[in-house]
């Protein structure tokens, strides 16, 4: 079977998702597209070559009967509404990151989902299906650490010309926010954000870097340090310290060059860069559960946890203090993770 | 268009290229499949639940109406046969290593293809699709290090139960025989072997590690450590040294461990662990070239080579002398590359 | 001329100090010694095969018109009176940490130091001679990684079976603390201790790991991990973010390993190892300025300080607050840091 | 005891000894100096404030009764005249390499100290006191790689401008030939050299880079490159492979950095900083020795070997010829390693 989706949005990353899938994927294709640029939408269609229909609106492409399934990747206001439409719909929904706009919006969509009875929804967090992350999982499950008590991370970015107010906290921290629940399998209680020393790079007004202490149930401290204009490249680290040992993310590979009286090989500069080979591998688990009538990536409930632990990172920037996070239990629904 | 694609051998290697075609790959199905063991092929095609026809052997398979394409991964000696077979038939065709048994072999598929008028084989040398090797080509072809001078290689494997007579040169060693021609645009003129001091761990009578030394036409000099009971992994190594600096193959990514008194990364035991990206790569480049009309890949002509230097390189086992290798100059044919 | 040093001490650091600059440096000879169990002194003499005297007690030897200059390695609560009677004999004296049990002990040695009119003091802080230290100092002073943001300390340890109460703050922590002063040329303003799940390895009712956060001055963070039951080794952390790059301390020089499917580097599991080659240069910095008639290492004010921060910490931790460490401004006595 | 030590020869190596003998090591003291260029010893032993006398010539240094021990440094082709006078004198000699600028010299030497009956002559090897090669002998000897079977090494210098002729085997090579022999406890049978492609950095008319393949008694074959003018730096390399793991010589420590998109740590330029430590620690052993009446260092019989293998290979790269290496068995004189 060769999965029929739809996609609303068919800028920059709707367009990376549009090509893998006709691509580079297997199982799956393009039926149906929209953008609210509507000539933007044709011409991705033609120069995909693909042979899709352009719909006027999202809503369009969600009730299409052609379409099996939803990737929302337009505007971030417009996510929870794209969300709440596949879900009355009963279509499975890929939906890029955020959720929504706010903690109140995904757990609308949370409330929706659980209503209909049937988990259909998963968010872009596409760094559990990096390979680094998935050998530092392995290596943590396989007790070679022993427990884990703290995490050490930082997140830089050569420069960040659109990054404004909170959003190193909104826009860049949930990337880690998502993979470090996953990787520990815990939960925050809560938050503190140090504003060190700033950079001369940061815009005029500007808090960078940050550093954010997180606390789980089980008592893990995360620290990371989140460097939007640290310069020298799109550098991201994850150092896990157990009871017997430490594991850490991997380096992305590169050539090993002896040149200039220096031993060294590359940081990489672009962030996409950094985890394209993720999002094929995220895409294509997606596309062999919906065939199968599962959600096994990040959900509904996952991004709403997200958003609320976001949000106490905001609380804790402004206020100086250690702000308690607190999330009702996991419901049940999203326990057994499997569609019935 | 979907390539339909008939495969003549359903062993291990068969196995793998069915599985990630029918699973992991765009643009390709396969249609037909044969095995000597036919109750093997027809359990493949189950177990894979594809809508593949059992054929009674290749030619079946190569003169079926619906094959547009041909793997061969059959049995070595019988590779020659079935290249032949597709060369005939005008069906483009991969080969898995040994183009043929013997050189002499090569040379009438090269005779066949240039008789036929239209390039049609690619052999299955996949390292050249190795994200590694083809970031020291890059490194190289933009003059990072300056101009080559001397390769330093080692191909070692943990052990080698089935690694007889002199099949660390003719088995293992034609893959570096490749992609250093490749990496360095280059041939080889002579060739000699050296005979270390031997493990203890090679089976009676055998000869373990071997060095051979490689010259080429512009006097780059290779040398490479065969070594196939090393005992502690599957490590393949490739310095390349030039005029003003050097580049070595990217180690395998792995987690950065502390534990027990130690800072270390994994090196892989298992040969197929450490290619298998490249596979993919592989595959799905030739994929996109077949349905193009066009040979990107390895050639009869590279397949041709590698088998001339093998040759050479026993006969410098045998003899301790340093072996003359004279290929004539690449027939025009093959320079072009692309299928008219 | 050769110095002549009288040391007051003989356990295990004395005994070391006694043997380098016997054996190992240039420029002084030991001539006197004293410890609470005379015993002992008289048979280090006699191992050492050296020339000098036992001494009663420590006030003899620094009474004694033989000794030039003094080596404090007496146990810790007795430091305060050695070094107060050097100062009050004008005669050198090198402590081994801590300087005094209080602050206020510090406190009132650097009073008698400033009242006596000339530098006499210096504090064994072994780190400022460490080659890895000073390879990052330059590298930060040489404004390779612009200016100093933060700083990711660890300081690691595989057992701790004396480290009792608030040890890990006041007798491991003092040396991050004297020398990320020195490697930022900058001090404290307030100090946050936060505590992680614990290990199942620490004593019963001890708490490890640490974190310890500090603010300096200039705003620079820094964030040290005190870990003293890792298991995995001896393991001393620091890197340095900057404005435009990091700079870490080099990892202990160690032979590169391939074996058993791992490449490694040994981590050094006995403290002694980590800063041997550190006292050596400490000592003999300290002989040559001695001689000199200078004070250029760690100075009683650099122990005041250090004193200070710790207790800042413990109370830190006791509280859970973050405390805010208040330091008179340096005094002009310890700014020119030489003897006139 | 303190070893009163005459030096011959002031040049740059001369007066780095004579700092380091009255600056940093223990137990000895420079009491004469003598160079071809007497206003420049006059001017070193002003310099460095030694009561040291400065003597007309090597012959009256030896022979003052005020000198327990030599030091050569001069002009190579004076080297085999002073060791055989120091000989002649029964003093112990510390001679810079070479020992003598031929096989036939050095021959000479080894037949006088043996005639003369008590070993005495100690040769300038310095790498077998640096710190990484003893590491790498600790681990070989720990069985920790099993039996060597091969050896992989480079010796690399930024550039060249006096190494004219075979002096890359003559002067460079000989470090190699020295250290390896006393890593692996092993002789050389056999010599070939492999003339690479020429860099363009070599002066007109010289060959550079070398490859020189060495065999020993145990069939260990040994491969270095040596390439004086690699431009990116001072680059020492040392890889041995035994029957179940590899060892490689550390890296010189090194700041690790992130900046400007790498991953970097520093290789040296200056040869003169890359053995710095080894200088130290070899004529510190050789005082304390000789103090004692040892030799334990590289003997006239190591001089003599590396003299004849260096020679083989300059035969080997002008025939291009395997040239075998004969030499006769160490005397037992030579085993002990002890002066009675």
């Amino acid at each position: 079977m060769v999965l029929k989706i739809g996609v609303i949005g068919t800028g920059a990353i709707g367009q990376d998702h549009i090509h893998r899938i006709s691509n580079t994927l297997s199982g799956a294709k393009i039926v149906a597209v929209t953008d609210v640029n509507a000539e933007q939408a044709k011409a991705v269609v033609n120069n995909e070559n693909m042979d899709a229909k352009v719909y006027e609106n999202g809503h369009d492409v969600i009730n299409s009967e052609d379409v099996d399934a939803v990737i929302v990747t337009s505007w971030g206001p417009t996510h929870e509404e794209f969300v709440l439409a596949s879900i009355a719909a009963g279509k499975p929904v890929f939906c890029e990151k955020p959720l929504a706009t706010t903690a109140e919006g995904c757990k609308r969509i949370v409330d929706a989902e659980i209503a209909h009875g049937k988990q259909l929804v998963q968010v872009g967090f596409m760094r559990r299906y990096d390979k680094g992350y998935r050998a530092l999982k392995h290596v943590i499950e396989h007790g070679r650490i022993g427990e884990p008590l703290m995490v050490h991370c930082a997140h830089r970015a050569p420069s960040a010309p659109g990054c404004t107010g909170d959003m190193a906290l909104t826009d860049s921290f949930p990337h880690e926010i998502d993979v470090l629940r996953w990787l520990l399998n815990d939960d925050y209680v809560s938050a503190q954000v140090i504003l060190p020393r700033n950079t001369r790079f940061a815009a005029e007004g500007l808090q960078d870097p940050h550093i954010v202490l997180l606390e789980t149930k089980q008592g893990i401290r995360v620290d990371t340090e989140i460097f939007v204009n640290c310069q020298y490249g799109y550098d991201i680290q994850c150092q896990v310290v157990g009871e017997t040992g430490i594991a850490s993310l991997p380096e992305p590979s590169s050539v090993l060059m002896r040149s200039e009286a220096k031993l060294s090989t590359e940081i990489l500069v672009d962030w996409k860069d950094r985890f394209i080979d993720s999002y094929d591998v995220e895409l294509q688990e997606w596309i062999n559960c919906t065939v199968k009538g599962e959600v096994n990536g990040p959900s509904a409930w996952d991004g709403y946890v997200v958003a609320v632990t976001a949000d106490a990172c905001v609380k804790a920037k402004h206020t100086g203090q250690i702000v308690p996070i607190s999330i009702q239990e996991r419901p049940s629904f999203y326990i057994k993770q499997l569609v019935l």
